[in-house]
């Protein structure tokens, strides 16, 4: 059995805000998706989320992002596959530097909210993607939304000599090609923890969940994203964690 | 006979808004200070202004600043040495996975504007620039404001374990402590190719300048900042690099 | 005949950064559209460029865009209509608060870049950009894009409350529904200061010009749109005033 | 007796960050300072602290800052008089149109953080603020810290035509020139209700307080600064609006 590492944003404070209870989720996870300053933290919140990660032997991702502040990288922007390309190298290395200061190193990238969701539907943005991670250090992962069908993606990854993590989510529900659920559509989040805990097990187990037309969807799931956000989502991702060590 | 030499700032274009003359320049300096994004530049301008240095054979050091653009990294702002130090880490590795996607690696550190002209009355602020340098990589040495009495950055640098650049100005005059006189003092600028020229020479003889008090000034020139924002500032530069050549 | 007025981008220099000749295009033109801040200019250079168009007794315009200003406003963002309504108005009364500081008023509100031309596509932005402009001031006209056909925009403005002000561009390409060719067609863009100013007078006249398709196309040309970037298309504009003027 | 009005900060989220209770506070304020987009704040969040302001009839007041997000306006920064006024008219004007979207208007202007200090200890910059206020409408007062001599500031602001509103803190101490104590001094921040009541009570009653050096201290406090950072701020404020109101 393949047990799905748990991934988290963290690090999504910005100057006097904050958001996200990261010291007290940083303990259930495997991997910390440490934001890069383009949608969220600045140099001083990130060296101090990868101090908390060290502390917890934690691996480092960046979450590089578009350049969107205020909009939290959530809105698409039509930004050209060069300058994806650049923004990322750009974010990746000054995570990069903050992780050496503290005796860390980047493990993985996994892009940010708008990026991410562009990319898994953009195969252009998707190469762009790569073609940053490539130039950056070849031997990172990529983390990339587990689908039904991953052809595509592996063979992008393949032709740019980088490596792909697949992640799924335990919370949401998917249609049949492996989508998520948009949120306006009714199972699209699943409502209490009991579903999330069995959806995080079916997974860690290799077995299909039901997709939203009542397919079998057998998804890879190398990691699985879990949520830090406040008290509840970081029990929930306590109880994950648990279960997880008890496979 | 030691020759300094020549320093200049580039990449600080902006988006759609182009300063300076990189690619006229390009070809008579030995070392580029590539803006950062804080005061100037943004990603895709770096990695066309790293490709420029690489096709010149030319050093890059970083040239990173308080994030100001607006202000042009030129305001004084009130951070603390933390805040400066991870500024810092974050600039220099943004420009260093630039270089890497480039084949090119980091040469120095020069810090700019109002951040430059900060350490040097503040060792504080010093002490903060010198601990991000040493975090980042130790080999890296910073450039510094050449005076009459460099041993107090000596003392801070050999503290932190890293090496110091010391840069002089061949188009100002200087005080009797080695600082360059305000632009607002006669004497500040020197307002013609030969005079710039002279003083270029003198620094690569090793001989003392006249400061504004009539004494010797003997300052320790490992470089020379020169500019190239127009074709008048170009021209100057071509002719220093001739002379410099003709040694 | 019913001459239409110049309109021109102005006020795009960014902190230490110039961009366009403002000073040299401002005594040939009507309208300055002037960048609010949020893809170009600062508070000083919005002082600056309207104390410049009080002196040549120019009516000025707000330009206020998507906020991306490493991208010049020129990259679509998918933002909220809310979001639009109230980053316009945010503009809008940055600009006014420095027209009065400057003895001037606000005329008229001419959306920039990827902002005008996504609410030339997409009518939930239009009504969005509209109503901003009717809670600021219902009296200013929206300078939108003259097509063929203008009702629905007009049919929108009359639903606001608010008026039109239809522009056309003497240096481009029309197709049939008279959009702008796109630069990478061919005749996409006039290639001398002939063809432009034959253009420009066909619109002054009130007669057709042939689109793409050989089709006559009437346009309601209130405006023409100029550029100030640089000294041959400041030529160009003299040119047109010139003709316009000996009408 | 004369009454001081409560004056609170509000509008300081960014984006999806959140700052402040807002809602909790706003039923117990007289004047709500909301923050401009320069050190918090945007367009969508300025109005809906605006709406909220309008639904408790709280008197809406400017607060603008230096162009520091990451920094929230905290940090001091080199700006000229003429940087200043222009970003003051920016703010000011961004704010007044929104609060015309929401049928508001503006009553005040109170500078944000280390803008506020600074044009407390140099007149220039004061001035420069003030010119500000008289440019985009003199009848609005201008709110700054009571001192024991507020001679220097209402000399400037009869030369500038403007108004003064004077602030006192009902939850700090002051020195016996009427500066607040630095944080870093014992005394510098009352540590429980009771003792913030009372000084509040002290202002209300126009009586002196203690200065640490012992000596009595009249302040003319028109206004007093709460503060809604937290449940237990809140209640505080709410305990201090009851006995204003029992007075």
């Amino acid at each position: 059995m393949h047990k799905p590492r748990l991934n988290c944003d963290m690090g999504e404070s910005f100057g006097a805000w904050t958001m996200g209870m990261d010291e007290a989720v940083m303990p259930y996870v495997d991997c910390a998706n440490i934001a890069c300053g383009f949608h969220a933290s600045d140099p001083s919140i990130m060296r101090r989320t990868v101090a908390l990660a060290v502390n917890h032997d934690v691996m480092i991702g960046a979450h590089p992002a578009y350049p969107d502040l205020v909009g939290f990288g959530r809105r698409s922007m039509n930004c050209s596959g060069q300058e994806v390309e650049d923004m990322l190298l750009y974010q990746l290395g000054a995570l990069e530097a903050i992780c050496r200061a503290e005796g860390a190193t980047l493990s993985y990238v996994k892009p940010h909210g708008a990026l991410y969701n562009d990319m898994m539907r953009q195969p252009a943005l998707l190469r762009a993607v790569m073609r940053a991670v490539a130039a950056f250090d070849a031997s990172l992962p990529l983390m990339l939304l587990a689908r039904r069908d991953n052809r595509e993606a592996q063979s992008l990854a393949a032709e740019q000599g980088i490596h792909l993590w697949f992640e799924a989510f335990a919370d949401r529900g998917y249609d049949a090609d492996g989508y998520l659920l948009p949120r306006s559509q009714p199972g699209a989040v699943h409502p209490d923890a009991e579903q999330i805990l069995a959806q995080a097990l079916t997974f860690a187990r290799g077995e299909p969940l039901a997709a939203s037309d009542g397919s079998d969807l057998y998804l890879q799931a190398d990691s699985l994203c879990v949520h830090g956000d406040n008290a509840e989502s970081v029990a929930v991702v306590a109880h994950i964690r648990a279960a997880m060590d008890a496979l």
